[in-house]
């Protein structure tokens, strides 16, 4: 079969086989292949693009908040690890190690991190001494490594792509401050940047990281209803800063503890934004985004004026817009096609009779509208298109995942919607871990996050009709 | 000792101790620390925001020429890399072995890659079927791992950073045309954006990477006389496709297979910015990778109008340069060292008398040139004082490869110059590896790379005496 029958194929439909349709895409989109290594992922152009430009945007904000970048060690050394009791006893299970180097057997395991904690904590303490190196406000762009069973491509593989922070701070309120700030910074990042709605709040015991105190969430709901654990923040107190002898003398001239942090965003970004914004042909990608935010399509392109036109067009937009002219001999009907599977925002058809009558046809990739705009009024017309637009993918995502959310009034209704409603489920919960484990065991669920709703005297927990003591949002999850 | 007198303390002179005085930068310019794992560095804020500006800008040559990056796994199975021979025989004896994924023993060991030769051969085997897709033009940036027996921080790491291109054509020749293409790409980066003069040539059938037919790379001189191998761009014909089956369709329909390049920078880089452009007072930088580029320090800063001028400069400057106010509570001449420690390029002093005369002081990293520019003058004048200064940094680098480069016209004058005067040594040579070994042996001096001068039949080898074949630059290296 020749790429181009490949390329034109329809994709299954997300309704009829959600998971084959999220194959489909990342195959036909070329946005991985599974690589010799089982688990591992080849992230091919187009989604690496994608990746620098969620890296771009995010590392601005982080910069923009005084944060710096340093990149620490791939490897672990096993002792160090093992030194926060929570923390090896969440991780050492499915890291991958090395033994060797070259002939020679090392005299200590060393793992690839699975996360750098431990690799932070010890460079902060040797290079903490006072007041005035506080706060340390650092991020690493880097991939981790953990040994998973079973494996999706951007959703769980066993090495994936992110940024982690780990920040050291004088006092408790600033970690917390900055835990929350965080929190804040990838919410309006999801919002804003991928036109993806979220959900925020705070993991339960059981759901949260390894080590930390408080786990703070994003949460996204997918098409199919599932949630996505979108990026965390971990407030860490100074649980870390005793084990690993992180002290600094303040201004006063008192030895303390500092207090952490530390957050991250992940390669799985990608998979959300295909299963929040996908549909049936293919992608759809939020313009800040976008590898490519404009394809231009010339029409009958044989015809004459209309590749000089075209490649004017080009030139005028490519300043301010990642644009494509794709004026290769494939037919406009398959450009069309593989355009919409790339997800790419906008399409731009130029021809003989749009030349005739001064304009261009400007197609949307979520509605397919088709909007004929005067050629002098494109550059000016082009911003509020693509705005509208990610208004639309962001409204669409909110009202899908309002028309999937349920609250639960009686244990009965609780268990029901959860096993028979894809999507979230807010109920009361009494605080066990018990009852938590009885949801999972029942219906496959797991506390996404608990709410900031207030809890009354009325509210019991829906699984043991004990007094509540929290709202959570419940629901299954990748 | 406090961290201010750690900062203002001299470093080793580099006339008296180079690799102390290297040490010595590393360390108080805080640029790297070792980590927990022997041979791995942390590196920290300011080394890694010069990597990213060097990142930055070799990514932007590789994009407008037509480059895509992909990101492939971080693991080789032993299998994979054993299928090249001379490619895993030299490579095998240095990688890191996983033997373990949690708990469980691999049914197969996987390198941590050393490069990634064998994992776009086996991708480019997968995507590769007609000419359509042809040149494939891929590029990454990753660490990679050697077990290397002896380290020292940028220079020789076990993990270290680097971009590898690899790429794919239709015939020997474009793939060749590639090689050379991206030979002169590394060399105007070098000159342009590093000012590091080099020397472009070709590597020994001894020094070439292990699978090429033939290895180009651009050389330079370090203050110590020293070579860096800067970086390198392999032809490999059709050996791996031969070997991985990495055919397609021509236009004829008929099966062939592809020819490839492969090419690389590392963080290197770094230490050669650090030894060419270095002095007893610490970094000097090239104004297009210093992740500061001005730093204005205010002087009698608690006098009235100082500060506030300071911060208008600094909002006037920022839109078009990396500029850092250090309006810390430091004295001035503490922040001029540290400025100096850093190789920023341009300090701005402003001060009553300077806001008085409506001017201020710009004084030049690499001269300690103090130039009084009246303040609505400033705009307009920095861009010229640091294209002067960069070309002061290059033609010094070029004055001091000149000083230390010699031509041996016998063979007594040979081994005399490369056993006492550091430097290049310019030498005909029979092209045996005998004679290589000989001079490696009695002198530590390896070849460099065979020049483009011409051979006459009055060129002997400077070794055996034989006739010559080529004239090579001769020179010990880092």
């Amino acid at each position: 079969m020749s790429k181009k029958e490949k390329l034109v194929k329809a994709i299954t439909s997300r309704d009829e086989d959600f998971s084959q349709w999220y194959t489909d895409i990342v195959t036909q989109a070329e946005l991985s292949s599974y690589s010799s290594v089982r688990g591992c992922m080849i992230v091919r152009p187009y989604a690496t693009a994608l990746w620098e430009l969620i890296r771009d945007d995010l590392d601005r904000r982080f910069k923009e908040t005084g944060h710096e970048n340093v990149i620490m060690p791939l490897f672990i050394p096993e002792s160090l690890l093992q030194k926060e009791k929570d923390h090896v006893d969440g991780f050492a299970p499915e890291v991958a190690w090395v033994t060797h180097g070259g002939d020679e057997k090392l005299s200590e395991r060393l793992c690839v991190r699975p996360t750098s904690e431990v690799l932070f904590c010890d460079h902060y303490s040797e290079i903490i001494e006072s007041w005035r190196d506080l706060p340390k406000l650092y991020n690493q762009w880097v991939s981790v490594v953990r040994w998973e069973k079973s494996t999706r491509p951007f959703l769980r593989t066993r090495e994936f792509f992110w940024q982690e922070g780990h920040t050291a701070h004088a006092t408790a309120e600033e970690a917390i401050k900055e835990t929350k700030d965080i929190l804040e910074l990838y919410a309006d990042f999801f919002e804003e940047t991928l036109a993806i709605p979220v959900i925020k709040g705070v993991k339960t015991e059981s759901e949260k990281f390894a080590g930390a105190e408080t786990t703070y969430t994003v949460e996204s709901m997918m098409y199919d209803g599932k949630a996505l654990q979108s990026g965390t923040s971990h407030y860490f107190g100074d649980g870390f800063a005793k084990v690993f002898d992180i002290q600094y003398t303040d201004q006063e001239n008192q030895l303390r503890y500092v207090h952490q942090s530390s957050w991250g965003v992940s390669s799985r970004s990608i998979g959300g934004i295909i299963m929040v914004h996908g549909d049936d042909d293919g992608l759809v990608l939020p313009p800040a985004v976008a590898p490519i935010q404009i394809a231009i399509i010339p029409v009958a392109q044989h015809k004459e004026g209309v590749l000089k036109k075209a490649a004017e067009l080009y030139d005028l937009l490519k300043e301010n817009y990642r644009v494509k002219l794709d004026d290769s001999d494939r037919m406009p009907g398959w450009k069309f096609s593989e355009y919409e599977m790339k997800g790419v925002p906008l399409r731009l058809e130029i021809g003989p009779r749009d030349i005739e009558n001064n304009s261009c046809v400007l197609v949307t990739r979520d509605n397919r509208e088709k909007i004929i705009v005067p050629l002098e009024e494109l550059e000016e017309r082009i911003p509020g298109i693509l705005k509208e637009y990610r208004q639309r993918l962001y409204d669409k995502a909110k009202a899908h995942r309002a028309s999937h959310s349920y609250t639960a009034g009686s244990s009965e209704e609780f268990f029901d919607l959860l096993e028979n409603k894809p999507g979230f489920v807010k109920g009361s919960w009494c605080g066990s871990a018990n009852c938590e484990a009885e949801v999972k065991e029942r219906t496959g669920a797991t506390a996404r996050c608990i709410t900031n709703d207030k809890v009354t005297d009325n509210d019991v927990c829906m699984i043991c009709n004990e007094a509540a003591t929290s709202h959570v949002i419940w629901g299954k999850a990748y």
